[in-house]
């Protein structure tokens, strides 16, 4: 039976979804539920709030305890988690318990499950039957990168939904399988965001610019937002029609957006390094790297892009000074005379990987990332970045903050934002 | 049977823990409660488990709903965040509600207050005197970096603890004012793990192996996680003593430890990069990568050690053909004659690799990653990996699942966990 005639949807059905996270490594030190992050994201889109969000671990009694208070306040329920073949894996059963719907086999995730098993020749483990096992009425929800088919079931006037925990199963299934479900019961509200990012202004003077205009208005909500790759500047409306919500957005955001001027690197959430693919792409450039202290992040980060064979000519990673000889054809007696820690050798470096690989521009990096390698004269974080093409080449001292692994990203970073720049300039 | 001996439970008083962290934005696709991880560590360290998580929004109905629950079942409850000055923050509002206790402002809490902006030389804002009302009987926890001083209220059986969500201000303040008196009313039990990390086994494979182990234990509990870098094991023990739960541990993790064997890469939580580093360095050997599909991930990865100098000699990102002549010295003939992705290909990339930088390892990588490149013969997620040293070259063929980045992710662990081998062996 549908759980919502037709004449039902003439009410407005606002609903609200809580999430609960199941597993007991969500429970230590090193481990955190990010899942979530993503569900309420797809889940706002649709105009669907999150109210609440819990971690349990892999405790029958307490995932009961929880799963029947969400039932008595939340109209949408998502578990996550706890979908696997082992013993430890109890949200099929305790959703069955407290659903009160019993577990069967079900024929068809049985048969998907030898299927799955089949084409890649491995043998199948008894346990993972347990996977086949589906709470009377569920439907299935397919998952195309793992064993553990999703389940939704309806009880009286809620939906509960249990995910599979690998955040590669997990996504395509929600994007795929509930979604568009959900949008067909969901009350038609929005919630719309517009994202600034930004790599090269500190939180505080973005906030110092742009808190005047944010401050007029609730509606969109605003949030500076501190990450890796720079500040986000995070604009959130909420209106009855898609049309509504671009229009609040844009009431905040197009002011923002002149004052920010050319700091905001993207408008549409993409990465740095995939702006960066745009604009070579656009402009038919090609780019090739010389890294010491970032060790191949840099290239790493470039050939994450989707088709970067196209703009990214190559990288040499020299570590030691022979290498930056070898490979960038560095002068030794520069090296020698100036420390491989300096800005002509960072000329070097760039000016010679684009020589040597026939790239538009060439990109160099040395410095010094910690822990140890630092001297009052050359101190850890001591970063400098070299961009040469056919204009001439550019090279910037930097100082950055933190440990190895910060000092490397911020060095990639700032290499990805001076090639932007000069790219869009 | 009893998880500790008879004698223990006669003057053990068992506390879990859970924690609530309280704030809007901790329910947008944006933010994140990290506090509950420093918490869950601090506690653990003193034997006491976080059993459940609940983030909530500032809504002061469930909040309160949020507390009765958790004062029902929990000995000690953390509260995070919601005590700043403004009307959305609830948290004291609603612990006075929930536990009964009037809200009267505090003479001291005031002081402290008044003084501290007195320092700062600015005015006080009216509200901020709200941070001056205290639940009755509640005691106060000095806040050194912030307004909002943490409040501990004891209830019954319960104790509840009111942190500001700041982690500057939170951190020094739980581990200052809030540890010291758990410890003097806790058990003096400790909890400790043991984390077995495995790179070349499915998850089913290792939970068939060691879950006639396992399942005879209690104490240590066990988890199997599958993460980016492969599987990891994780044994948990709780006892009176170091001494016992290290023991408990060796009751388990022994017969585990031998049943996994080789395939083990590490027990004290390094990552692969690391183990792989430290055999190099203590057999004085170095290594050098020439890198395709993976476009610098293996070198950046092993770059991330520190002191990776000493055993990394560099790397080349050959996305061309004619890059992996020039840097690798692969003939052009043979990448025309067998294709760049191919077993031919990746074998010269090693040994010429190696070669060129006279690494005592080289290690080439060659394959597709996809989204696009891929063909019947040679399909999205072929990957080949070569592995030369004095003593031969070893090629192996791969077919990854998965988008780009886990193709470019699984193909620098294999390529990793080759080389752990040969380095072990």
């Amino acid at each position: 039976m549908p759980l919502y005639p037709a004449e039902f949807t003439l009410y407005t059905f606002r609903m609200d979804a809580e999430i609960i996270a199941v597993g007991s490594e969500l429970l230590t030190p090193f481990h955190q539920d990010t899942n979530s992050l993503f569900l309420t994201d797809q889940l706002n889109q649709i105009g669907i709030e999150v109210r609440l969000k819990t971690i349990v671990g892999d405790d029958r009694a307490r995932l009961a305890n929880v799963l029947s208070e969400a039932l008595g306040r939340s109209g949408l329920i998502v578990l996550t988690g706890g979908l696997g073949p082992t013993e430890d894996d109890i949200s099929r059963e305790v959703a069955s318990e407290v659903l009160e719907r019993p577990l069967t086999e079900n024929a068809e995730a049985r048969r998907r499950l030898m299927e799955r098993f089949a084409r890649t020749g491995r043998p199948m483990p008894e346990n993972n039957l347990r996977q086949a096992l589906v709470p009377e009425g569920a439907e299935l929800l397919e998952n195309r990168n793992g064993t553990a088919p999703g389940l939704w079931i309806e009880k009286d006037a809620a939906i509960v939904i249990l995910l599979p925990g690998p955040p590669r199963e997990l996504e395509p299934m929600f994007a795929a399988e509930c979604i568009p479900r959900l949008k067909r019961i969901s009350t038609g509200a929005v919630i719309r965001t517009r994202v600034f990012k930004i790599a090269s202004l500190p939180e505080s003077e973005v906030d110092r610019r742009i808190a005047p205009i944010y401050k007029k208005f609730e509606n969109p909500s605003t949030t500076l937002l501190a990450t890796p790759g720079g500040i986000e500047v995070h604009l959130r409306a909420r209106a009855p029609s898609e049309a509504e919500a671009e229009k609040l957005l844009a009431a905040a955001g197009d002011p923002i957006e002149n004052l920010l001027g050319d700091h905001i690197f993207s408008t549409r959430g993409e990465s740095i390094e995939k702006v960066v693919g745009m604009y070579l792409m656009m402009k038919q450039k090609t780019l090739a790297t010389a890294e010491s202290c970032t060790g191949g992040l840099l290239s790493e980060r470039l050939t994450r892009v989707p088709g970067s064979s196209d703009f990214f000519a190559g990288g040499a990673v020299c570590y030691s000074n022979e290498l930056k000889t070898q490979f960038a054809g560095v002068p030794a007696a520069l090296i020698e005379a100036e420390g491989a820690v300096s800005k002509p050798v960072a000329r070097a470096l760039a000016e010679g990987i684009r020589k040597r690989t026939g790239a538009s521009i060439g990109v160099g990096i040395t410095g010094i990332a910690g822990p140890s390698g630092g001297s009052a004269e050359k101190p850890l974080g001591l970063v400098y970045i070299a961009l040469a093409d056919e204009r001439g080449t550019e090279v910037r001292e930097f100082r950055f903050p933190g440990d190895r692994a910060r000092v490397r990203w911020l060095a990639s970073q700032s290499a990805l934002e001076m090639t932007r720049r000069r790219l869009s300039g």
